[in-house]
């Protein structure tokens, strides 16, 4: 089976600063999540995971940014929520432009090289 | 920390044939320590994977590439062995060349895009 097609190509990136993950796909979802339901807790439910685990993601990833992605808003009529700061917006918008870039790169450079 | 640091890049590249996983890096290494030690059980060892495990990956790496990648020698004075054929050696040449390529690009593009 599938032996005369060419193979297609899967890729993943992830930013880092230093050995500190910064982003990656997951982390990138987080940030989409919190923007939509305007919570930490809201965007952990969607992903099934912990609310630890997702403040602890948000945590590193504001702490190893040049500028918070995430931020608390205090108070007012809503009670206040979280939100992602511009920079969040950048980084995710960075993200998926690279993601795209570096994908139509792989899959040209890939089919030079069969195998 | 690291505030001022440009972000940098860490990516992994899977081939797949339809939904079937053919080669990532983990079985190019495995191929590369199947050519050192002449055998499957060898290069398992030395990824501290079992038998089994290596065994089902060449298994797959044959079955979705478009000639097998590893064989089985038969007989001879030393008993025969596995080895990685010219189609497995052209794919561990390949990845490398990809992976090295898609990564330059990577960082090139990801220096535009400062978060």
């Amino acid at each position: 089976m599938a032996k005369n097609e060419n193979h297609n190509i899967k890729l993943r990136i992830w930013f880092y600063s230093g050995e500190n993950k910064v982003l990656g796909k997951g982390r990138i979802e987080l940030l989409e999540r919190i923007k939509d339901t305007g919570s930490i807790s809201g965007a952990a439910k969607q992903m099934k995971m912990s609310y630890r685990q997702a403040w602890q993601m948000v945590e590193e990833m504001n702490e190893f940014s040049k500028l918070p992605l995430v931020e608390k808003q205090l108070g007012g009529k809503s009670g206040g929520g979280t939100i992602v700061t511009e920079a969040g917006e950048r980084a995710i918008k960075a993200f998926h432009t690279l993601e795209n870039k570096v994908n139509a790169f792989a899959i040209k450079e890939a089919e030079k090289l069969k195998f």
